[in-house]
């Protein structure tokens, strides 16, 4: 409960304003959430995450379940502050990301010079923040697997609803940034998600979601199937020598564990079956993550934070590991 | 986010000013809750449910599990509202409640004339409400099962507990409502209570509730017994061609997943399971059904109505499909 | 707590999608939030506006202050919903709201042929949706007086912060939309700010104030120089007899009373006072108004809705008397 | 923060069971909630005040705003626990309130022989818990003045809403029972409302409550025209020698001070304009009291539940200097 | 919802005042919360536990998974109350809380006077409060088996965190007093932690952990390796005739579970996992317990203590059957 | 709500860790809490200052009731971050606060070389914390004023309540840090107390205090005698050109204002009371000053934090104008 609050007390650069500064894995929170269609709040996601995170140390940072401190190793690890994004238009607010993702990493070095550029953990922000991401990794990694866990699809195509106020602006948002990933040509034919119960349109959402050659996973499954069928699933779909972004909307978790998102659905995974997956598929190379839709208004003693911040740790362990 | 607040955006007609109104499934309000022993405020159950059912919309309402959308398909689906029931005379209330639902059910047509008459969702309110909805059924269906999904046996009998203060309202309240409805031949022999984990006054409860033909599957059955073993018990009890009435307390879950209700009772199933076990019985003979024990004031974030909402989209999925 | 929640238990209306439907005042949502410069969460400041009024009703409806009950009266009061509008594009969003108050304003009739046109309290959503009330009202009266309730000024220009990110739709912002209506030409030169007590760029938010022709009443002027002075001031500058808009931002109350909005500001008035001065200027002519920035993600226990509430009804007051 | 829970640490006695007792003014809980007409709750309020009141101990009891510490004087203050009273039957929960309090007050001796027979200050509850206690005290002092701080008038007649479903349970509640206790005869010519500012069904609400010999002081009188008007107001009304009773309803304060209540009225008054009336009437005849309608689930931080305990505290230190 | 509230409405006794009390099994809240690392707040958990006890009476209290009623059985159990403990010396606090326990236990008899002492269940608190009890139970029956379900190790040893800032007192934490227990030869070599899932300074402290005898099962390996995999790891340790204390850190459960802690972490048990644990290894001989670090003002609706006052009843029911 | 959280977006430098950045006035968190006497929490609250300040930059910092923005001046206002300070040794943890203010206060340079030496708003943090602050001022300057806004004196010598279990740590306390401060010699013959209405233990307490040379203004003052009255006696009491400390408890305010406090007392001052008494009195000779007693947990919404951010505004407004 001491210091000014930076992600589990990780060194503070100002990376944007400053591209000398050298590290292999760095949090960016993205405090964005004018692309959602319910809740709002999320803007606050990244503040929330660092504040849950204080527990965190690299002293008291070994990950047991990975029999490794991600906060003490080959790695430097910190945190870069917050993307500055407009609320009030889209259309600036993804140039202004993009542009700030693509500096991030396509040009700086990480301190390990034998490894890939920098790596990042995206604080969300609602879900749409992964367009700008990728569209970054994509200029150094081309095409990438996507992991997708959540309770809803996200590659809704926003020409299925026709509209009088059809816009360019609306078309990118929580619910269709993947659709529009895939559109730019960012992803691969491997592509996983995993907790999915969302209410359809209909079947024919499941036929667009092929088009963009993801695997569903639905939420049953780990319990109905077993954690081992999850695990076999990812890892049968998503080459692990190949570039992999790996993206968390929290409201995959049942909402008793994540009360503070945008879209609640009930049924959802246990943190422990969420953390069990991640670890069990850390051989994959991932190249970035996130963490999306913390949106703390409407959480209870910060436990949807707490989730969200162990969820970072996890795909930190992986990165570095 | 936007309009009035119906169930699901559903149309909203005031059914018992206006009997001429056809429809064939309608959720019905009951903001009722002078009969709880411990914590009140269920009355708030049918505004909070509604409020958190706005993200169902028959345009994205198909039910995945069910391969289903019970919004679009044969049956009118609307909103009847609530019924007035006042708060300061349960004497008075149960009138009101069971003249209602009489007038509801009994007298009026549904949409598809070839049809059971219209059937209810009713919106709790506290437990109680089970059973006027269940003596105006009886009107039509004669004798009912009953699938009880609770917490509670709720089949306690009143001269179990001889009081200097005894008094024929204080007969029916949240805990005895299942005893009255035996005692006034409602229901069959084929009952069910599912998520049991009360504590008891002794084994003398179960005899009693044995006398009123329930059979009990208890709140750990699902877990250590496997919820294929659940199914089978209710399905090996209750005839699958004989009218049955659903009725879920919320409750049967574990607080977690429902702070905003009554009596809490630590150990209780998860939203999953619920929602697996209600799909695995679609296949009986609905004819009405309740979602009981909704109480705003201690949820926290909408946990439980969301949960309350989507129980009572499962049911009318199952009365539909 | 029972029915359907409409404000105030009133007749609702879709009076966009049914034009030949007569009244006189009517309350309309406009949930929209995504012009904000902090917190966001007020686009569902209707829904939680109509829940807080549910103890309003015609029956008891009487205003002791006013000597008059407005529900029982020769204007007809209705509901007529939410202005449908898009969370993801402000640009379109304006045009909706635009398009929505001017169909509501300027094509139909009142009931009382005599009266004048319809009349509205708009249940915001931010306060930038007094910008599309304004140009609707503007087309039947001309300009309008502006009696402006709030902490901030609302009257910032946008080209006073220059940025590389600048863009046409990130100028109409809830800190700016009166600067806007004023650029317009919406506005007369006999407007007022109660309430202010905001931090400044400077001195020169002054001058931009005064050019935009507002008496500034700061916050401590009621209790320091009592309630009368603050009502002198405002009917000194305000004629009684020209069109007036009166806009409450709820952060004119201190936040103990609006915990429930996007930008607190230490310091502000007590409900008494807002009531009392509404109360006190009661003789304006009032065409339309607005109750603005409740936020319900942050209130405790209704307080500011319901705050939200009784600010709509002594404007309903006013309007009818 | 440490010990069984009785107001203020005092000694806990079963004063029904236990007739022997002696002593000169007791706390006594009456957890009834079941008489209201918007949220209930209050059936916490006393286990509420309680925890509220830990703070407050006989070392520390020394009210400076009366130079006299109640719990260390001539008086033993004692904590009676609660009245037992069904939550399920109105008619038979008023009888049991009713003889408990005839049993409190009629048949036992104070400790100070030379006193008046031990007095009650009661914590709701509900109000109309108001009624049994007015029963049992006009036993032995016969018709009492009342003063009675609310936000409404409680004196409505229930014949003045004629109704399908009448009922002689439904007469009294929390807003008839001083009609009722005006009927049973049990006040006299000498009444006084305070903190008036509840909307009203018209003028002949108040012409009721003239019949029942009330004078009615505004809310806003407080601030428009002075904390000594308001007083001199009750002085000048309620003879000092004659019994009094004194029932605050939480709602007199701003729903900001007293969130967790059932009918929040905006535009209340503050808790230290009620304590310094409290204390400049303390020269009146206090035989009985009451802090009702404390509704902890809707509370903030004990903020209701520690402004109802200083309520509490400021009427035994009335009775006991 | 009635009364005083004690645990369970159990009769409540002064204890440590009054040593001539006999009893056999009781409740003792201490506290104490001023050994935490992060968030304070349990000293207020022995009351939030007893407000969430009230469901719990002995006519309603069969312990249906147990087949027994340990509030009706040859045993008496009472209340305690609380222990009086500093909150601002820590020295202090640990002298009083010692001397208190041993008079508790040690010098006094309990009613069946062929059983052991009396026993005691303590209410907590922070962890740091397992050590005066041990020290006590220590004097009577000599070194104690542990079984400890917690998600940390809490036998951290000080002496691995040198320090400018050293000092005795900040030797004995919530996070060291297991280490301390060791070092003052309170436990024996057969020891258990269960529901780990820390994050550590590294394997060194499992090092440390094996000195002090700890079977270690982890917080996963109820649902990877199944709930009779942990009870027979446990039966397999600790020997069932030799005296064994229980305690219980809420914070073995999910977060979603005791939001109300110091300390979450992601992934824990669910409450019917620990109460089926809690229950299958009813035939140790328990001679203690404790359930500790229930922090209410993080709480949500008494989720966590709901939960706290389970676990209480659940061990008080291994002591007396 | 974008980038880490330093109070007001100002710079932040780790000041203990590097002697040799030079500032005029910086904020410095003081995360102590572990000498209150009743509800803890406080460890968090430079952490909610900090997150309620986001709202203040330097951009818009003119403080309009003091013409003159604090953050763009001749004065560099930093974050020092907070002091490193044990949760569990409050011996210890006194003498890292001493040494940590120490050395901020005394060996280092200011920005401009003609002024005081840097000047410091503490952000508690219980009230104890005061101590170390004036120790190390008293070193600079000698003995101080004390201008102490609270609810409570403060002054209480732990010699009056002698106790069986004194020890010498517990005598400071946050109820005896200013008879502490006045043993010590630190303080002068011209302080004051404003907002008072404490219980006390009796008429003795006001003695102890006369000794230590407090004027005591009642919480009543400021509205049954006028702001202006306060401010003259303040100004009366405290030498403008002597080296004055201001000490603002947020419990001063009503606890509708301040929840998040951990000894609320009802009937307090509004927030725009204190602020108008804080800006009246900004003519003193202000070396240093606090805010303490925000306690997050306890907070609805930020309101009390957001109060403590404006003080802490408000007071390096007083510095530095
Ligand atoms: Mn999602
Ligand atoms: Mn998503
Ligand atoms: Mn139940
Ligand atoms: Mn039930
Ligand atoms: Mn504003
Ligand atoms: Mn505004
Ligand atoms: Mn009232
Ligand atoms: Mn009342
Ligand atoms: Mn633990
Ligand atoms: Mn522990
Ligand atoms: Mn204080
Ligand atoms: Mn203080």
């Amino acid at each position: 409960f001491q210091g000014i609050n930076t992600f589990a007390h990780l060194d503070h650069h100002k990376c944007l304003l400053d591209p000398e500064t050298p590290y292999d894995v760095a949090l960016i929170g993205v405090p964005f959430d004018t692309a959602v269609s319910y809740r709002p709040g999320a803007r606050f996601g990244p503040r929330a995450i660092r504040a849950a995170s204080q527990r965190q140390t690299s002293l008291r940072g070994y990950n047991q379940r990975a029999n490794f401190n991600p906060y003490q190793s080959w790695a430097k690890v910190i945190d870069c502050g917050d993307i500055p994004v407009t609320p009030v238009d889209n259309s600036v607010a993804f140039l202004q990301m993009t542009e700030a993702f693509k500096e991030l990493i396509s040009e700086r070095k990480s301190v390990d010079s034998t490894s890939v550029p920098p790596r990042y953990v995206a604080l969300g922000g609602d879900h749409s923040i992964l367009l700008p991401h990728m569209r970054a990794l994509h200029k150094i990694y081309g095409r990438l697997n996507v992991i997708h866990f959540d309770a809803h699809l996200d590659t809704w195509a926003p020409d299925k609803y026709p509209s009088f106020w059809h816009s360019d602006q609306s078309e990118i948002n929580h619910g269709s940034m993947l659709w529009k990933a895939h559109e730019e040509g960012l992803t691969t034919r491997h592509n996983v998600h995993a907790g999915l119960r969302t209410k359809l349109s209909g079947l024919e959402d499941y036929e667009d979601d092929d088009t963009q050659h993801f695997l569903r996973i639905h939420a049953d499954d780990i319990w109905l199937k077993g954690p081992e069928y999850v695990v076999k699933q990812i890892l049968d779909t998503v080459p692990a020598d190949t570039p992999t972004y790996i993206s968390v909307d929290v409201d995959v978790l049942d909402p008793a564990f994540t009360s503070g998102t945008g879209t609640q659905e009930p049924g959802g995974w246990l943190p422990r079956e969420l953390i069990h997956i991640l670890r069990s598929i850390e051989g994959l190379t991932v190249v970035g993550g996130d963490v999306v839709e913390v949106s703390p208004a409407y959480d209870n003693a910060e436990i949807t934070s707490t989730n969200g911040a162990q969820i970072a740790y996890e795909l930190i362990t992986s990165m570095v590991k």
